[in-house]
């Protein structure tokens, strides 16, 4: 197995709003939810700068699709990390995020380990890390 | 914001079980837990091939560092799409998973839009999706 992955697809409650808040909210570009032809197959993809795909796709179809029950909103599952160039750039993606509809569980502030950072959470509940790292300073 | 992200951090119950399953089960390169200097800050990183990290961080502690209540387990939460060249590649890798500890929740298989695919379940009930797309053949 090589160590890596395309495609990291969350699952949401309610597919528009997801849409909306990251499509609208956050400005990732997408084509729009696709798939309705299939009973179990609407869901929208975003393409991510480095070649992967943001996707989201419903809960109840993710785990007929899985074969697996469906489960209740859990947070602590996964944390998305996104690295910016400085602590200023944390408060303002995380001020985007609200203003998107995100819910600031933790707002920008120094982190145990030496940078700065905050958490949102999205619509459906799931982390996104905000975070100064000098150790990993996006290059664009 | 930018349509990209750095790190995906999975929430675990047991940090050394989940290192052993993706580091010595699936081949996926790290320098080991680190960060035990630190209360909350035990870790693992796996580097990626596309300059991605996947990380391993107790859910107990993802909760503390983001600030929310730990969850349940809950496997509809997130899915990780893994694309590979051909529907045998993806009985081998599930195959390879199961190896590792990995539970088989959905064994290879056509799926409703045209690839072929099957789904694990890593021991913290997280799933991977080890799909045959025609659509996205990987280049390694």
């Amino acid at each position: 197995m090589q160590p890596r992955f395309a495609v990291l697809t969350l699952g949401v409650d309610n597919l528009e709003r997801a849409y909306e808040f990251y499509h609208v909210g956050l400005g990732f570009p997408s084509k729009g939810i696709v798939g309705k032809e299939f009973k179990h197959g609407e869901v929208a993809f975003f393409d991510l700068k480095n070649g992967t795909i943001l996707a989201i796709y419903p809960r109840k179809d993710l785990g007929w699709d899985a074969n697996v029950p469906v489960g209740d909103r859990s947070s602590t599952e996964f944390s998305i990390g996104y690295n910016v160039r400085d602590a200023a750039e944390v408060d303002s993606v995380l001020e985007l995020a609200k203003h998107a509809g995100a819910k600031i569980v933790k707002p920008g502030q120094k982190a145990f380990w030496g940078g700065y950072h905050g958490y949102f959470e999205d619509p459906d509940g799931h982390l996104w890390e905000i975070v100064w790292s000098p150790q990993l300073i996006p290059g664009d």
